[in-house]
């Protein structure tokens, strides 16, 4: 593991890090905000997954997360959304929705992605380990949130690792990927066409498949653009209303899709995360 | 003025304005932010400038005031730090300290700088106004803060206005511009070879000078990377302390030049500005 960067702030350490991933056969880029602590110990540890077109650096520069952090005592993880490199399938000057900085936390099946785009594999195994023995953390006491189509992955995440994350949230979350249109064109290319292999790459199918968690919280703001289309978050209300799952479900007013909506929100998701993360 | 993006963030407003500027003879774009308040009331407001190499955007994204602005119920202004345009000269791709991003909030006597690289009378006069046309803010409750080249220019209108201002901070300032390399280079650049023009732009010798402010609050990290070259803190606490100024000078350990800094103080700025502005 490479340092590429490391600036105290809020009292504690923002990194940014670099490794050569086995899982996607390239070099890896992740944020960690370390905050303050005594000699040896062990802290609880939240994992965010971006959205569509982003990088680690769109939350760990503009998220407001490390107040929060800081005062909460939580290591912030920020991986990539995609591999990257010279080889990797995927120009994002022709797709900002599939391919480089689209990963969508699946491994690809489908030729040419299937030897790189493994992000699924990537965040859930490689990276955890690797975060686990280079930081601080307490392994018993990991929660994940996300971003869209990082909404997306850690509600996948949450429901398929119920016992390793103690809580799950997310800001304007993708619920139901098989459903719109941004899913289907990603699940259909890393996947493939046969739809259910889709499912335990969709939240509301996971559901409605038997996944369950113990709790969920997910802001979406009315004024997203991507509400009606991509979003429908009102798939996840009547899927965990079904099967039983408490979910708080808040509709913010006049907030759209970008960081001004995260980062507002932000340190009151911590704050929920850290509730259930040092009990 | 036009509207570039208008986000709804900490339940109030950011937005991204572009205008006609007079006094530049170029588009001058700004980002301010506007709390949440009652219908008819007029804010305090806060202007912060920036430093080098930065536009409106750099504290927009990163800078973390809106929580605090929001809670505070100020409003905040971010201006560009020199013109932009067809025709302006200065080219950021030969110098980041000279010309583009690096006005030094003087207004240029020499050419070819003269007809544009006016930002002292840009963010003191023609700014200010628009702001207090198009905004809810309340002129009598103002103040000013910076970064770096910003905190340089935060310090000098405070000292040259200090009925205007009631409250006044920087973060890692450039306090003697007419003695370290930065501004040599940008004062001789604009102002030309002629040191008695430099002073009424250098805060150390506008005190030295006679100039005065009630108080000062100025942050710096002592792992600055600029700290002995180029900000040289100490220059202004020698001033403060020989001219009765209460300077509250905090040198933080492990902080750097960047917004990771800036951002760890900002809401403590924005409170020591608040008790200013609300009294």
């Amino acid at each position: 593991m490479q340092t590429i960067s490391v600036n105290r702030s809020h009292g504690g350490a923002q990194g940014v890090y670099r490794h050569a991933s086995s899982v996607t056969g390239t070099d890896m880029t992740f944020s960690v905000f370390v905050p303050a602590h005594r000699e040896g110990q062990k802290l609880p540890i939240v994992t965010y997954l971006s959205g569509l077109t982003c990088t680690h650096a769109n939350v760990t520069e503009k998220g407001e997360f490390r107040a929060a952090c800081a005062e909460l005592g939580l290591i912030f993880v920020a991986p990539d959304t995609s591999p990257r490199g010279d080889g990797v399938p995927g120009d994002a000057k022709n797709a900002y929705d599939f391919g480089l900085g689209a990963g969508f936390y699946v491994d690809a099946t489908q030729a040419p992605f299937e030897k790189n785009y493994r992000m699924w594999s990537y965040v859930t195994e490689e990276l955890p380990k690797l975060i686990a023995e280079q930081f601080p953390v307490d392994p018993g006491r990991q929660s994940i949130m996300g971003h869209s189509m990082g909404g997306h992955g850690a509600l996948t995440a949450a429901l398929r690792y119920p016992n390793r994350f103690r809580a799950a949230s997310a800001f304007a979350p993708i619920v139901a990927p098989s459903r719109v249109p941004w899913g289907i064109k990603a699940l259909g290319g890393y996947l493939g066409e046969d739809k259910g292999a889709w499912r335990k790459h969709d939240a509301v199918a996971l559901i409605e498949d038997g996944a369950r968690f113990r709790e969920l919280l997910v802001d979406v703001g009315d004024a997203d653009q991507f509400l009606t289309e991509q979003l429908k978050p009102e798939l996840l209300q009547a899927a965990c209303e079904k099967a039983g799952i408490p979910l708080t479900l808040r509709r913010q007013p006049g907030y759209d899709h970008s960081y001004y909506f995260i980062s507002t929100f932000m340190a009151d998701h911590l704050s929920w995360h850290a509730q259930r993360l040092t009990v």
